[in-house]
């Protein structure tokens, strides 16, 4: 069975499917709809074969269903029919799950996407677990997120952030008994070395965790 | 298939079938060796039938197997042969994730074991996951251990303790996305309320948990 995956970001839209080379992508942004994204997909994918679609949502999703509005897109996408739309059967994952997805490698891996946020999904014997900890205390009365998300490495600078961020993953890792820590997200790239027990996401992982969702998950 | 459930305390070992009435136990303590409490577990219940056993231990338990002697009780519990010495296959489990496991009613579950210390354990899709949460950081360079267990219950007093344990349910229920918490150990029921979210654990569902294990895990 042929996936086509779909990772919508804050700038474009990238899709691929497991038996196409490459990626394609159309720009994403603060007017973009549900409607006018699956036309956009529609247009570009019809050379491309595929049977279902995996959709790599910028919120929160649970049982299939999307429980917000996006941040940075347009509205109307709490309740959009996408099956009926792509004219496919069609899941929807939070994107940063997707990711985490598309980088387990088995046993207990926890999944921190280092962005604007402090992103964090825990997979255990192949059932995902989306988590908050973002928001828990971390030192003087600020959050972990506060710390080594966006504004931890603006305020805090690099040096500081990188060590925030190696005190963090490493106790993030102990308290969640995990096996192993993939650093995902956009500022992942700016750590020069990894804490231990930790290894570097990619974006691209996004793909194999859209496959995946339907591949290894009924 | 009948199941012998063993619930190994600092102060008794109780155990039970599946078609037993009630509890059986004897005197637990520091001198306390694993062949002595086969002998004497074997002795109690040679009127009752049963095809497996399991064992919640007090103490880290990975994949069937002991991996830290017991604080409380005597020497050799780390590669001692159960299932040799009871003549039944036998499944070991630590006591607080087995107590967890019987509390359990479906979908995302976080057990806290308010205890000594504090013990977590998250059970997702029927996934057991033991947690070290007690030792994240919570206020003024302390736990939520050092909060919630019982040397927070001494040093705070009662009514503090009370809203401490409130706060740190909700916290870590919103952090871990549970859908219910189950506040179980010792000490859970000096709680004259309980937290949103929240159910009193009962000390029985440890046999619950241990006839689980046989019987909806393979």
């Amino acid at each position: 069975m042929q996936v086509l995956a779909i990772d919508i970001g804050g700038t474009n839209v990238k899709f691929l499917t497991g038996n196409a080379t490459e990626p394609r992508r159309f720009p994403s942004g603060p007017t973009l709809t549900p409607q006018a994204m699956v036309e956009q997909i529609l247009a570009a994918t019809a050379d491309w074969h595929f049977d279902a679609v995996t959709i790599g949502y910028p919120g929160p999703v649970v049982y299939n269903k999307i429980l917000l509005e996006p941040k940075n897109l347009g509205r109307g996408w709490i309740g959009y029919d996408f099956a009926a739309a792509l004219g496919k059967p069609t899941k929807l994952i939070n994107d940063a799950a997707m990711q985490a997805l598309g980088s387990y490698e088995g046993g207990r891996m926890l999944f921190l996407g280092l962005g604007t946020g402090l992103g964090t999904t825990l997979i255990i014997d192949k059932v995902i677990a989306p988590m908050e900890l973002a928001h828990l205390p971390y030192r003087k009365g600020r959050t972990f997120e506060d710390y080594v998300g966006e504004r931890g490495l603006v305020k805090l600078g690099k040096k500081k952030w990188h060590r925030a961020v190696f005190d963090v993953t490493m106790r993030l890792k102990a308290a969640l008994v995990a096996d192993y820590v993939v650093l995902g997200g956009g500022n992942a790239k700016k750590l020069e070395e990894l804490p231990p027990g930790a290894r570097l996401g990619n974006n691209a992982n996004a793909f194999t965790g859209g496959f995946r969702l339907w591949h290894d998950y009924e």
